[in-house]
């Protein structure tokens, strides 16, 4: 039910063998007359390839190698590190692997990898691990400061995605030799890796040096993905005189899936299961809500999702369920002019409430990554940085004891716009409905995108994102009112 | 010998009563007309008071407000969390103290507080210290991030100064009363507190938010030193249109003094007894090294100093003690056309020895702080934000098991004007001198302040700079082979 960094990365994107054929020519063109005009450029590239085992960092290496003049590129792989490497400070090698203005460096994991291997193995512990993020970090941030674009892609595949191409391999004698103990030992291993991925990709996803997860099942969609990812990099740096705007994700392509199109939106309630269920969960609420005031437990829930997607309404459904002195419903609308003076997290600070209660935001902090960046409100370099100062900020909710539950909630478009008319038929529900309403549903692919890649990057261990089909109101709020009690549980214990 | 962050903080500036009587009126009406400014300009400023007891944080903090118009200023110190904050996460109140545009906050050490007195106390280990300072750094960044000017000033006193200072209080009837067991407690605790202020200071200096230490000991150059500071930085932001300038030190005022003045240039030794010492040493030296080459252990050593203060010859009596292929000396000139296409850093990197080997940099990668800050070769951010990048550096060569020795050779210059003259004269030694020598002597100051500050930002536990008083070649050439010596032998234990 919750949603986790990598499922952004597992819809089942492809792309046909015409898409292909149509598409290549046209970004090989591109790719060549982008390096031509690097060459001149006072800045180098590096690119990045990370991922987990066979999802094809070696393959999309060689034919970047094809698709682009590979005069201009140095290919790095590292492997272990030679007696000379093992001489000198572990950064050495990375460091003689970078290119000089006007080249690209083109590497597999690269500063990634030992980290990331050495946590999986257990030979490191989480706090080993945050130390070399850190490190990490820092030298990412004095290579970006001194002028280099860094392009950081990671190729993913599902776990059962990983199992069968190994037994593919396996199984043809020509291909076999590609299979050692390694690969099984990893494979085996897939979960604890997908863990560590997931908190090295937050860590080291800056609004300078983002990581890009491109869903890999498909070759032709990840070689088409990670070719454009890079056009587009190229293509903004080249352009841009200053260097202060940040990058930003493609629009999905070629096909706009996003895991919201994951949802079953079919699901529903009969009114009569419906009552039953909301008597009953309403009444458990109850009773966890007495157990988290006297525990001084924080409950904090984020509502998010499309205009007349009944965010109201299961809000409306917890608050029933709660004494009044223990909650606080905060509608957040465009800041006041007090507000528009300070960090725009500083509105969501300010309200944050005692310990020992409920607060409820009818949308949020979200507003700087999906309104904000949709109506170009913010700059690309603050939404993209913005994902971590997010993740940091609730970090510190849920390090204060705080249960902090997002929800976005997921309609149809056809479904919102019998809702809008059902507004406008209906005296009392008018005013909820206006012009900008209409003008928001068509940008819907633009918050769509938006709405993707915020579930993607602050989708955390400790404050995954609730996604719930909301087609039929009364499954949606029993989901909400479900998924409530539940976290309230597992927090119990 | 060795040199430590707070040294340059201790070397007894002063202003006197006429001068600050004469410099204050002038200051205030800067201050003044600046934060009128203020009051227009889309951003906030927050001005953090950072220091140990008795260094006169509360002092400065009330004249501040009485020197600018202190409507415009949020005050804010912060006691022992409320019960109020104790609902909320730790840095709840420091958001809620966060000023709007065009207002200023002024506050003491603020988020520095806990980390570094419950480390103090024994409370925490180096380790959570370090994940403090990391999410004071994200904390920071966000911040400045968003358009705010932070301003950290750390102010420092000895801690003789600081003993002096409670026993006065405490002899005063009228004053017994600002003593209380936790100061005693504290200064008991000093040398503690200082090491974790080195710390956390290095790990929060960054380009964008750097600390300055400012001397305390004497209250009127203090004052007008925060003063002009704040100003400064102000007047800076102000002005600039795009935030890309990082802030820089000030030039050292109202009296040049510099670390480098602390020196006894007096220090000489005479011919026989030179001989043997010297003798001496490098018998010891050539036993250190096999001891070094044996266990893999790397040894650097990095000269800096003024043109014509014996580098060269200092280094020679170092290599004569080696094996030819145990060492290598590198004299850093500009960098080549294939260096100038990478990170400034690189050069170095590249030169990385194997372990048990010496390397001697005649001049290093502290160019960057050095004469491309003063011959406006860097940029300001660049080379403000090259201190931690060469921390960086050099914490991961010294991790790696190699032992960094960092020498300043300092001469006076008149003692400087007699070499160059002398070496006009020497036939084989005429090369060694041209225009540009005397042209750098021009600008003597700037690198003086120059040295200043990178010894203040660049001395580390791990490798602290040695200020070698060179006015006597032979003096110095033995201080150089000693400190070697003795660092070996520690590293030995």
């Amino acid at each position: 039910m919750y949603r986790r960094v990598f499922e952004t990365a597992e819809l089942g994107r492809k792309l046909s063998k015409d898409e292909y054929k149509e598409q290549v020519p046209l970004l090989r063109t591109e790719l060549l007359t982008l390096q031509r005009q690097l060459e001149k450029a006072d800045f180098p590239v590096i690119i990045l390839l990370g991922g987990v085992d066979g999802s094809g960092r070696g393959d999309v290496l060689n034919l970047l190698n094809e698709w682009m003049d590979a005069r201009g590129i140095n290919t790095v792989a590292f492997d272990a590190p030679t007696e000379e490497e093992r001489h000198r400070p572990p950064y050495w090698r990375y460091w003689m692997a970078l290119p000089p203005k006007g080249r690209i460096a083109l590497m597999t994991s690269a500063w990634y990898t030992t980290p990331v291997v050495d946590r999986a193995y257990g030979r490191t512990d989480d706090s080993d691990l945050d130390a070399s993020l850190q490190r990490i970090g820092a030298f990412e941030k004095t290579l970006v400061d001194e002028g280099a674009l860094l392009i950081k892609l990671w190729l993913h595949i599902s776990k059962e995605r990983q199992r069968k191409r190994l037994k593919k391999l396996e199984k043809n004698p020509r291909t076999r030799w590609r299979v050692g103990d390694r690969d099984w030992k990893h494979a085996k291993l897939y979960d604890e890796f997908r863990r560590i991925s997931e908190r090295t990709l937050r860590a080291t996803s800056t609004g300078e040096a983002p990581w890009f997860v491109i869903e890999s099942a498909n070759a032709r969609y990840r070689d088409v993905t990670v070719a454009q990812q890079i056009a587009e990099r190229l293509k903004e740096r080249l352009q841009k005189k200053e260097k202060s705007t940040a990058p930003r994700p493609l629009d999905p392509i070629p096909d706009p899936d996003t895991i919201l199109d994951t949802l079953d939106l079919g699901a529903k309630l009969e009114k009569t299961d419906y009552n039953a269920r909301l008597d009953d969960l309403q009444a458990s609420l109850n009773g966890l809500s007495q157990w988290a005031r006297d525990k001084k437990v924080g409950v904090t829930l984020v509502f998010e999702g499309w205009d007349a997607s009944g965010k109201g309404g299961a809000i409306r459904r917890i608050i029933q369920a709660l004494d009044a002195r223990d909650y606080r419903a905060i509608p957040v609308a465009a800041p006041t002019e007090e507000e528009r003076a300070q960090h725009y997290l500083w509105r969501f600070w300010r309200h944050l409430p005692r310990l020992g209660r409920f607060t409820l935001y009818d949308r949020s902090w979200y507003g700087r990554v999906l309104v904000e960046r949709v109506e170009g409100l913010a700059r690309p370099d603050a939404w993209m940085r913005a994902y971590k100062e997010i993740n940091d900020f609730e970090e510190q909710l849920v390090a204060h004891g705080i249960v902090l539950v997002k929800y976005w909630l997921h309609i149809s478009r056809e479904e919102q716009m019998k809702r809008f008319e059902e507004r406008e038929r209906t005296p009392w529900k008018q005013h909820k409905i206006t012009e900008e309403d209409y003008r928001n549903r068509e940008k819907a692919n633009l918050y769509e995108a938006a709405a993707n890649d915020m579930i993607e990057r602050t989708s955390t261990e400790y404050a995954p994102w609730t996604l719930v089909p909301a087609e039929d109101k009364r499954f949606a709020r029993v989901m909400v009112l479900e998924t409530i009690c539940e976290r309230l549980r597992a927090a119990i214990d």
